[in-house]
């Protein structure tokens, strides 16, 4: 089978990529194709040398190139291309060009393939915004306080509506926060949830620009990339109507993230974090929800991390 | 002020400019024009020849036709123009071009006449689907079962970022099913909630393709016109960061309307529907809720209506 990963040279993409090159398999069969599709090359050289691995530079939004590359072999698409959060609030055209338009056409080249192939879209937090309960259910109202999850809801429908017409096999996998990402700061508002732990990891100060507070709702990367092919995986019988999936992750407040800091690499590390509040960042991650019930995701076999002092101690080990 | 109806020769815009054009004002501000976008004429003779009104006959999806109609002096904006249930079923393309990007369009031209317009937009009952509570409440999640509850619910989320970004100044109302229409059976799921009253009472038989129990949740035209003006006139403070309003209506089962057909008109009315079910319409309006809480609408002085033997009496004095 072929797969198509969008958003495949970002950390997700490529760390999905390689997960399932290991793997060999999906859904049972082997894969013989690997299209990482991105506005540049993946970084991994030793990704690129794989035969199955086909890097190509284009850009998501032009439906030509996504025509070029969804055929009747793609089997599975996981559509991880996206501008952050931050990005898509500062440049309010980019984030629809790419959030919803690039999204929409994705579906509609997938839809015109007429196999109905799988599409895995990852979602987020940000969908969610307003007054939430503390633990957010499967029937509480989506009120996005920000562009991208506006449009990231809007993806999110379109793909159900899809789904339930049979022009595609969707599934929405609602992603806590991610934490802990290598590599750099993002546009993302949530860059801090992995940048206090990262940079006093490497002997570097870093900026919280929320109260200690502020709840979380996190999952590690090696935990996210387990979900989005056992997402993938699942029985559509199983889903029914209800394409959406909020995956498990693990409510922990500021504080509490720094506290497994100390616990992992001492009062040094901790002592490197500067506490300067923004605005802007908390007025959008304040909107998030820091916990949501997970029920249906482990009823569906998908699980998330065990606590967040393991997280630190598996980022250290990667 | 200059006033857009999108659908303008449709039962509702047509009615909607007869009551603005008595009222004379719109928000305190003299009417000086009145536009009415649609793929018709108006068929009214008498509101067309109002020197206020302008007749256009254009594609809405056409953006350099809203591009001609919405300037500077554009204040308010109702956008009534749709694909019903129905044909947006039967007809995919369309309804993702009428009622997605058209509106799409609609908001981008707003925002572009940096006056911040209000844009009073009309959704429905069919952004609710799936497991429902028996009063679906203002934080009931939306889980649209067919192609239009998907569109509409898809436009809400687009005017509330398009309000909460200052470019425009939105207020989405979601209608109950509107009963009892003039005029002829449409392409709407719900077309037999007026066909079962209104061909009765012309002496015609008319099919009910759905089970007696089913409950719907009603309004007249009367009461709806009254809501969108009202809608349009609310205080955008009293609205807050939610620009979504579920508008009161009545909870009938469809034996209820029966019953009130036969209170207003007798046994002979009543004996003229023919109770045949249909399985593609009973899935649709099945899927809507019987009922919503309304008490955000009343708290911001919208109503309803008393009770449907009264909405029957009143069609019949129009």
């Amino acid at each position: 089978m072929k797969i198509l990963i969008t958003g495949g040279a970002g950390f997700l993409g490529q760390r999905l990529a390689k997960r399932l090159l290991e793997g060999k398999e999906l859904n049972g069969k082997t894969i013989t194709e690997l299209v990482l599709l991105d506005v540049t090359r993946p970084s991994d050289e030793l990704l690129l040398r794989d035969k199955r691995v086909r890097a190509e530079v284009g850009d998501i939004s032009d439906r030509a190139v996504l025509e070029r590359l969804i055929d009747a072999e793609t089997e599975a698409i996981f559509h991880l291309a996206a501008i952050v959060s931050g990005q898509a609030e500062a440049d309010f055209d980019l984030g629809m060009k790419i959030n919803l338009d690039a999204s929409r056409a994705l579906l509609e080249v997938s839809r015109a393939a007429r196999h109905v192939p799988r599409v895995v879209f990852t979602s987020s937090v940000a969908v969610y915004g307003g007054a939430l309960p503390d633990v957010v259910k499967d029937d509480t109202a989506l009120n996005p306080q920000s562009s991208y999850g506006t449009q990231k809801a809007i993806a999110e429908l379109l793909l159900s509506d899809y789904s339930r017409r049979g022009f595609i096999d969707g599934r929405v996998l609602r992603l806590p926060t991610i934490s802990v990402r290598p590599g750099k700061p993002n546009a993302a508002a949530s860059s801090f949830a992995s940048g206090i732990i990262r940079e006093p990891l490497k002997g570097e100060r870093s900026i919280c620009p929320v109260d200690g507070e502020t709840r979380l709702w996190l999952l590690s990367p090696k935990s996210a990339i387990e979900a989005l092919i056992a997402g993938c995986e699942i029985d559509r019988t199983k889903l029914g109507d209800q394409r959406v999936i909020n995956l498990p992750g693990l409510s922990v407040s500021v504080n509490e993230m720094v506290e497994a800091l100390r616990e992992v690499a001492g009062d040094d590390a901790v002592n490197r974090i500067d506490w300067q509040r923004d605005e802007h960042i908390e007025k959008i991650v304040g909107s998030w929800p820091g916990m949501w019930d997970v029920s249906r995701a482990q009823a569906l076999g998908l699980t998330g991390d065990n606590n967040f002092p393991d997280v630190i101690r598996a980022y250290l080990t990667e």
